[in-house]
């Protein structure tokens, strides 16, 4: 997959590119990403791509004309380009999977003020990573590219991701790792015991207390199975009775 | 104010730091950005702060004692602890404005398969930018961050601030700048008129109609001005009768 950001700030993708899970996805050729400077496609000396309001306010506005010969020089026919807007659909664990199967994606970010207007005309989507206001589209960009990489073949390993939260839509199972006890609170003694049958078994009614007791928007609608039932009304009588 | 990020990636705040309103908020001392590696935390020598799962299973998780060591060598009686988390608090603009409030934040990054559970009990909150999954809490630190230092006096322009998305609770009104025409595409007259009272009457009933077409759960509960109340219902007229 390739992944195209147009920023005004190219070097604040730097570090993004250069550690970690995403450098390796790089160095694997699972995905390869190219950051584009908006002042390429600048059609004057000074390298101007934005300009102030039409009918007066503070801040700089992001010129439609730019961007459009920004995404015209970049884009092919199998370029899904997403435009980064605090107006846009929310995004979600669900838009992570669908833009994962695309063969291109184009993450355009703004700063300040924003877009001109017309801009929304020219993108297939437009995305929000929630209802908090940034400077600028860039840290969207990276989470939108973050979360799909993520979930590219051989970007992580395959046994990993499957127990994360959202992606079997209930919150993660707690998590322990050594010291077994620390400042007097300890590991539960299950996960010491190594049957692995009741580990799972705990794993999964912890997973169920956890989005019930944080998250019990996340059990609407859910179809459950037979074992998640039972667990399920196990943590409803522990915690409500509590 | 004083932000302390702790993570196992230092390296991936370079160009967040260094660009744009954040590095200008640092310039001008409005906010100090510290970057603490858990490394230096770790208490053997290869400098592992990670260990595998009790009960088994994929990745590494962080180790309570070595997030123990590092959040009591950098806090203190005023530091607000925020762990970054899928499992946390949705994060909004109403913690935005909690968290530019106080004195220190530290915000907590995991990665991989996150932290041992027990570090759920050395934190202030629990926080989360949205319903999808994550490499690690390094995107969530910076957004965090960056909404944050947009708020703090001087970071930015005080009259730019005021109509952005969410920070009066309603979507912002479509933004124009030249060119005025476009592709056959124009900026809307009102905006060239030099008419203040109509410019602001435009941009009201258009940020209202952007919010009743995109986001109606924003309206929900929400006192309006009589002003707002006419022209949300010219553009439910207008809207419904298309």
């Amino acid at each position: 997959m390739k992944i195209k950001i147009l920023t005004l700030f190219p070097d604040m993708f730097n570090g993004f590119v250069g550690e970690s899970i995403i450098k390796r996805a790089i160095d694997n050729n699972v995905v390869e990403i190219e950051i584009i400077d908006y002042r390429t496609y600048s059609n004057d000396k000074h390298n101007h791509v934005d300009d102030t309001p039409c009918g007066g306010g503070a801040g700089m506005v992001i010129r439609c004309d730019v961007i459009d010969r920004a995404i015209k020089a970049n884009s092919g026919d199998n370029t899904y380009i997403c435009l980064m807007t605090p107006q846009g659909e929310r995004y979600s664990e669900a838009i992570t999977k669908e833009l994962a199967l695309k063969d291109e994606i184009m993450l355009i970010c703004g700063h300040y003020e924003g877009f001109d207007e017309r801009v929304r005309g020219y993108v297939d989507r437009e995305l929000s990573i929630g209802d908090y206001v940034l400077t600028g589209g860039e840290i969207p960009a990276m989470a939108i590219a973050d979360s799909v990489i993520r979930l590219l073949d051989n970007a992580i390993n395959s046994e990993s991701y499957k127990d994360d939260s959202y992606y079997n839509g209930l919150l993660e199972y707690p998590q322990y790792t050594r010291p077994v006890e620390y400042n007097g609170d300890s590991v539960p003694e299950v996960l010491l015991s190594g049957n692995h049958k009741k580990i799972n078994e705990y794993r999964l009614k912890e997973s169920l207390r956890k989005t019930y007791l944080r998250r019990p928007d996340l059990l609407e609608g859910r179809l459950l199975s037979k074992e998640e039932e039972k667990f399920l009304k196990e943590v409803k009588d522990e915690e409500d009775n509590k």
